[in-house]
């Protein structure tokens, strides 16, 4: 059996980002870019007033000064003239300097009457302007390649004056949930046969992840079904199977698939839960076979579709994120198997994340999963574990799943 | 001027989550449940193998034993008798265990030839069986109402037999971006002006939060373009205004409204950025009027957009989610403002979050705010902190921000 961190790397290592397309800066949230962003303009454009008041000469500054009110510069419409000696002009916040004045007097420091402002509190040059290109210069680095777009980065990307973005697109995953035991929601359910949750846990899951999720009709467990599912998937960046992989003879998606060419790289993991993990290519579409247990398929998507799809969206390949937790109740030891524990958090009264493991953690109970806010990971062979050790966590929240 | 807090609390006091709509199972990811969600069937039906192997009698489950393998039960095919003594039926994970069985022989500790299976490990009664409604009856609570849906959440409403769910409305949000001075991406710019960048990245925030976003063209500086802005906004649960509600002459959005019956809540905050935030009401539609300088404008909407829309999805009225860091630099006492330092953070050996707040924390810097990764929240006059002391920070990729 293959480590998890082995296993991942040899499934990362083949895969690619999907190419480029250009998408309206409007629709750019959440997609990865695929290019650097830089700014095409200055920000702000020549020096700017930071705050309301009055631009004037510095040296005209000193309390109780008494200056000429010559004009009003609102943001948009700059004060065309030279500011001379004597004279101020009136200012907004974002509105540009005019030639000659080299300082702000802010309107709170100042009272003007019949066209003569005062200045109550001398001011400094340079003092409330914000220096051309403060922000960013033309040319400067915005936003990095291979970023997750967000709100942020599309205000910059707007800033630096851009209405369009190169990014990477969303990877299609075909997703085939297997079984003759599995029916639709709504549908009528085979007898002793149950809901089909796989499928859709996994849409959502990819669509969370921005990609673009298509859901196969469900393949019987005929070798014939398994091959057209492969066929019906064609164009996509990805096949996710779900089911059928276990060890028993009845493990028809391997055999159903190489109908068509798989390629199967492995597919078995030292890891619990979902043991019976498959990767493979078929007519070079990357095919990810999940355990058809909903716990096992949804622990397996977040330990390997989270960076495949990551990696396919353009992003760096990368494991899921975790966090370090304190334990709230101590853990037996582990067995040679990775293993992924749900549990809940809480927040203990020193700010850090207290992490508390489902006392039943059986691998088909996908409501006990729905309820864990985290997955403890153990490491195969981890000695037993004491209340308030610190441990890794994968926060299930943090990855949206 | 107003707290942050009877600010947040004086707005959400008068905002209703929106009516609920009927969407597909598929499209349900990231939509806030407006009912509850109950189990439709029993999972699983009945009793299951956990495991492949034979299903038999335990008191037959005896080292050495040879049973006659009288049929197989693939998933979704269910065994029809009833075994007998001295009977298996082959089994694999999630088929139906058979009438008169009571335990499951482990595949691997059996071995099959000419029909005839041994039992090379004892079982026990009920061992690697689960149990019918193991993971839910039919009528349990499988999702609350008032949750944002994930991964988990669809896969369990699948499996619970829901193929629509009820949820709440996508809040439909107006933007209205004003001032002479901005143009949009690609567009002319006007002398002295900038692009507007306000608009774009709230929209993404909207989006990022499952609201639907309306950016409506960019309102001049005149009092019948903002008024028209409202209108345009018509239908809309929330209209979001950029700009124009300085205190300074050139303040026209508050006027611009008036002229469509504004009735004005509040309008300073003693926050930092932001100071200069309204929130009104045109016509029964809330108004929250943001500051056009673009880092005021999304800290405000971290502050108080983002509760706005978890309100209005339907989610609990609640400030955005802070977590503890370490401050990895001194940090000097705040003045009567509560402030918002813009930060990153890194792990500290420990594990802890370490914060550093940027030296620069000018409000007009938006590529800086975009290269933070948290707020460090700052309470009204907090006396000066040390390198190593705890605060708390609003964490921006956990906002999706």
């Amino acid at each position: 059996m293959l480590s998890i961190g082995a296993a991942r790397a040899r499934i990362l290592a083949g895969l690619h980002p999907t190419p480029a397309e250009v998408v309206p800066l409007a629709d750019a949230w959440g997609r990865v870019g695929a290019t650097e962003v830089r700014a095409r303009l200055r920000q702000p454009p020549a020096d700017v007033s930071a705050m309301d008041g009055y631009a004037l000469r510095a040296s005209d500054g000193v309390l109780g000064a008494r200056l000429r009110v010559v004009g009003a510069a609102p943001a948009g419409h700059p004060w065309p003239g030279t500011l001379a000696a004597g004279e101020a002009v009136r200012l907004f916040t974002g509105s540009l300097m005019p030639d000659g004045a080299d300082s702000v007097l802010l309107q709170e420091d100042a009272s003007e009457a019949l066209g003569v402002v005062t200045v109550n509190e001398a001011t400094r040059p340079g003092r409330h302007i914000r220096p051309a290109g403060q922000d960013f210069s033309a040319g400067d680095l915005l936003i990095a390649a291979g970023k997750r777009l967000n709100a942020r980065d599309i205000g910059l990307a707007a800033a630096g004056n851009h209405a369009w973005l190169a990014a990477h697109r969303r990877p299609r995953v075909a997703i085939l949930a297997t079984g003759d035991e599995i029916a639709l929601p709504g549908e009528p359910i085979p007898p002793g046969g149950i809901v089909s949750s796989n499928a859709h846990a996994l849409a959502a899951f990819v669509r969370g992840l921005g990609g673009e999720p298509l859901v196969l009709p469900i393949a019987g467990d005929t070798l014939e079904a398994i091959a057209a599912g492969a066929d019906a998937a064609r164009g996509a960046d990805l096949l996710v199977t779900t089911g059928g992989a276990s060890v028993g003879a009845h493990d028809l998606v391997r055999a159903g698939l190489a109908r068509r060419g798989l390629r199967l790289d492995f597919w078995k993991i030292a890891m619990r839960p979902g043991k019976p993990l498959m990767f493979g290519d078929v007519g070079g579409m990357p095919v990810l076979g999940l355990p058809g247990n909903p716990v096992s398929a949804l622990v397996c998507a977040v330990v390997f579709l989270w960076p495949v799809l990551a990696r396919l969206s353009g992003l760096p390949a990368e494991p899921p994120p975790r966090a370090p937790a304190r334990l709230a109740a101590p853990l037996p030891a582990n067995d040679h198997r990775a293993d992924h524990l749900r549990a809940t958090l809480e927040r203990a009264a020193d700010g850090t994340a207290l992490a508390r493991a489902f006392e039943r953690q059986d691998s088909a109970m996908l409501r006990l999963l729905a309820s864990a806010d985290a997955l403890i990971t153990r490491a195969p062979n981890a000695p037993a574990a004491e209340a308030g050790e610190m441990v890794e966590v994968i926060r299930l929240d943090w990855l949206g799943v």
